[in-house]
């Protein structure tokens, strides 16, 4: 059994179950014999290259923190949005890192994250394996997106589309109260996969009212179909409401927001995507002259604890549990994800995938799960997304807001 | 005692607690042995002028739909803007009102809204007397703004206050995960009062995290004294987090959102604002060149009945209870409201004000609540709101989403 030091990272967005995680292989750790220091890197690998450590045996005190810790949104440790250079290149950054490695004696690395930060897993896994430095890396997803390769869902997602299908329930009931005719237009996030706007649609299974239509980045949006979808509701009755995904894009490719952005992008060539929503809110003012509105869910939908889904927080806690023992029996370079082994009732397996295969994918919405003309998803998508946003966690309230964890 | 049949009608801005007080309306309709039917407008009084009414008796069955009800957010007999012409003037729609009012037997008209619904009670009232119709005209005070005469605070602001507060400590979590300056600008509704703006500022009494500041539109605001406290706030820390409100006005009297809105006004003369929060935002990534952004809460701080607050539904109920006392006991042209009788522990009663002198008035965030720099509230303040938004109602939940009421 591999003796050491633990250091655990979080990094990429924020999500209201990514210190569930964190919480999950702070337990793992503790129950371990082989494990010394735990450390938490602040603000992920920038944090351990400027040797911003915390040590986290003394920093999370007891169950009561642990739990506490795990219904506070956001990164508790702090993230980045850091890209390591690739192995075979210069090596000046690793040399620096596993230096550090060395001389804190990791040999037990956990980094919590997205598809870029999966990038970062694979490629520490990959140059430990190079020098010989015996390490043992896992990735442990997080994201709202849902867009992770290798995993049935990743956690923080059912906790975001448990936010994102509440609000629009009372989003249309706002709606619903005047007579005038009026479209309104929510903006949810997502940039490649339509999972999050899906969410939105979700109570069409058990309530009277659901929005219109919700449109995908997985289908080109056209603006005539568009027009002849908003027409056609328009008929219906006079609170229409649709939910768009920030990620839509024209057939020629262009993001539909792009006429209202700045064309920056991030450190991973990513665009900075905002306004779509309004883009079409403007379209359809000038279509059909009716009252429009835009509603951007913007970060309440990564952040908003306090309706998090108990399913996704308790999943979170149990992946990261796994990769700690999955570590310990001698796995590297993997990524923890779940295998659905039933919907109904619905049931899921740890599984632990190689990194390589997974980092730097997209996992799309499948064909499947969307209706033929591209506007709407199918209740066979909802009953899978359902189990995700399943139970409400128990918040300690103090003052009428709930309690959070903060280190220091 | 007057015996006759009651209608009930919801005007204005959707809330979290409105459906509280129409429950709590019907509630003390149920128990009244003088009371006929019980009849709802659809769309207040627009709908009563269509004669599209409901019976309340048939509609809403036993204590269980009530209670659905009250944790139901918007307005579940729709809503209107309509204002009644002057009483002195053409009286053609009142004649054609008041037919309809008596053809129905209606002796107990109840109206639930906000400023601009307590002009329609008083004109309703004042007609009724000048005709001689004898009826009981009361008005029940609803708006999450908080700037109603003649009561210490609004059915629905509570609910409005907890979520923003809730979700400001969210997004300040959010925003303090990465390193690199940044500047997030939230902006909170409150057209002529800055009640809900200064909410945000509540996580300041129990939480490690607060804004660094709050604008509110009691104040002129002032672009410069702005980038002053912006540039003060980026050397304390990086993750700048500023509360506006979308009323915030410059010292000439111009909205700040002006430029960034279409001119428009509603049937009450009220411009409709957009964009103040862009606004500053802008000016900020100008003046400072860091990454900036904006979070507009927009409707779902009016309708976010998840989170809302347990003291706020059950005085909405309440006040609803009481309208009805009173006006059996034959009060009329009155509004109903809350006596603050002790703050803590603390304690309100019910009180019930005449109706003419409170219409078409706003009450303002008191001065001695603002501090002398005019960019955030006193702790008085806070604690003055704080029992306002504490406890959270059971809610009942299908499918991971609440369960709501509604109609037909």
């Amino acid at each position: 059994m591999l003796k050491g030091n633990a250091v655990i990272g979080q990094s990429g967005g924020p999500t209201a179950a990514i210190n569930a995680t964190l919480a999950g292989v702070v337990r793992g750790l503790l129950e371990a014999d082989c494990i010394g220091e735990i450390y938490g890197m602040r603000n992920g690998v920038e944090g351990l290259l400027d040797l911003r450590l915390i040590n986290l045996r003394e920093a999370i005190c007891g169950e009561e923190a642990l739990c506490l810790l795990s219904h506070t949104p956001a990164a508790a440790l702090g993230s980045c949005r850091k890209k390591l250079p690739e192995v075979d290149g210069d090596d000046n950054e690793y040399r620096e890192l596993f230096s550090i490695l060395e001389e804190y004696d990791i040999r037990y690395f956990f980094y919590i994250g997205g598809n870029d930060s999966m990038d970062t897993v694979a490629k520490v896994s990959a140059y430990a394996q190079k020098v010989g430095y015996e390490m043992r890396v896992m990735g442990v997803p997080k994201t709202i997106d849902n867009d992770v390769m290798g995993t049935d869902h990743t956690p923080g997602y059912g906790s975001a589309a448990k936010f994102i299908a509440t609000s629009m329930q009372e989003i249309l009931r706002d709606c619903a109260v005047y007579t005038v005719p009026a479209v309104t237009v929510v903006e949810i996030m997502g940039r490649d996969a339509g999972w999050l706007t899906a969410a939105a649609a979700l109570p069409r299974l058990h309530s009277d009212i659901a929005p219109d239509y919700v449109y995908l980045p997985e289908r080109s949006f056209d603006m005539d179909r568009f027009f002849e979808d908003i027409e056609a509701a328009l008929r219906r009755h006079p609170n229409v409401v649709v939910g768009v995904s920030e990620g839509l894009r024209f057939a020629d490719g262009r993001y539909v927001g792009e006429s209202a952005q700045s064309g920056v992008r991030d450190v991973f060539g990513h665009r900075y995507l905002s306004g779509t929503g309004r883009v079409v809110e403007q379209a359809v003012k000038e279509k059909f002259g009716c009252k429009t509105r835009t509603v951007e869910l913007n970060i309440l939908q990564r952040c908003a604890a306090h309706i998090a889904s108990e399913t996704d927080l308790a999943e979170a806690d149990m992946v990261g549990r796994a990769a700690v023992e999955h570590a310990i029996a001698g796995e590297t370079g993997k990524m923890m994800g779940f295998e659905r082994t039933s919907n109904s009732p619905y049931a899921v397996k740890v599984i632990a995938n190689d990194i390589s295969a997974i980092a730097n994918r997209i996992r799309a919405v499948p064909d499947e799960f969307i209706n033929e003309r591209g506007n709407d998803v199918t209740d066979e998508c909802l009953r899978h997304i359902e189990p995700l946003i399943l139970g409400e966690p128990k918040l300690e309230y103090v003052g009428g807001i709930p309690r959070h964890f903060s280190f220091k």
